[in-house]
């Protein structure tokens, strides 16, 4: 039987939601997989829409689960619903959304807070011993929630890709391992069991983008 | 050198907008085949905004440009930018915002108009003998501008997927053939150079879907 996975959304667009092709990219390596998937996000306000033409925030309001159902194609659940003993594993794609929505790392870097039910639906995975895969910036939720893992968000001495030894410090900060990974690759935290690999936090081709987050959800379902 | 490849979107959400899934494995295909990438789509109101948890339309207003910049991580053009001369094919993935935003198909059918713009530009990838790569319900355009042509929107027999005969009797009554193919085939019409497969308008997992697309884009890409 295949293994079952949630997919948790935090909005639809890079600059105030999750990265649309990283979701993306995680459902069709999971169908791949022979996964069956659920969707979820939290039924909460964006903290804010971007104009992503623009790239400037604009006055509307959008609702994260509203937007989220739109990568789902409508089939998708309010985080509320889950219950991880229906469920063997669970992937949060990156985007700003993670940081914007699930947590204020945003804003507030490594002293943010994590949405209540987001830490809560992570401890209860790892509580489980259920793996939990990453990518882009979501590796901070593990930072924040789970002290002393280790994560990749991509090479710290990246020049094309400063935001990651900015990130990667911060996650040491946290007490945490910043293990440096190339795009196409990921890295598991054996005894925490959480997969992460640094996506969009990189500037390569979208098609590297894809095949490193192929090898997370593989290791992902390898671990559930 | 890659291949010059303009991506046209209308939108971003199946509902109403380009089928995100469908774009964003364009995207990772041409990537994938070496192609240096342009994203436009038209600087309009879309025909009207849908709230996807609840499938229903609502009274708030969205543009086509702005929508499908979520997409395009910012990375677009107004599709008034762009110039034939500077292209080597174009593909426009579907989702119901080709048939709402892109041409009038689902209100009016094989009766619809098709957005001017669009239409010219179509027009003038086909008159320089530039492929053109469509899917899902895309290949509608193609039905109506190029009377005559050959597209596949999946299995006209394929019970699983109600929408597939319709579509496929109305392109036939707009003098086209409709050619039935597999969701992981594409179909080349050699004479017009255009290209289609059927993604999501065939009930199939998401990766055999991301497979089909492959195979269009890469038909397009030996074309062009």
């Amino acid at each position: 039987m295949g293994k079952r996975v949630a997919v948790v959304l935090a909005g639809c667009g890079v600059f105030d939601g999750s990265e649309i092709h990283e979701a993306s990219a995680v459902l069709v390596h999971l169908s791949r997989g022979g996964a069956s998937v659920k969707i979820f996000a939290p039924n909460i306000e964006q903290m804010h829409v971007v104009d992503h033409l623009k790239g400037a925030p604009t006055e509307e309001k959008r609702n994260v689960l509203v937007e989220s159902a739109r990568l789902a194609r409508g089939d998708i659940q309010d985080l509320a619903q889950l219950n991880v003993k229906e469920l063997d594993a669970i992937i949060i794609p990156g985007g700003f959304g993670v940081a914007k929505n699930l947590c204020s790392w945003a804003v507030e870097g490594k002293d943010c807070s994590v949405n209540e039910q987001v830490k809560a639906t992570l401890q209860a995975f790892h509580s489980e011993g259920k793996p939990i895969g990453l990518c882009c910036i979501s590796p901070v939720l593990a930072a924040k929630v789970f002290p002393g893992c280790e994560v990749t968000v991509g090479h710290d001495k990246d020049e094309r890709s400063p935001d990651v030894p900015e990130t990667a410090c911060a996650i040491s900060q946290l007490g945490c391992k910043h293990v440096c990974k190339n795009v196409s690759e990921s890295h598991m935290d054996e005894k925490n069991k959480i997969v992460t690999t640094c996506a969009f936090m990189c500037k390569a081709p979208i098609h590297e983008i894809f095949d490193g987050i192929g090898a997370m959800v593989q290791d992902v379902l390898k671990l559930a």
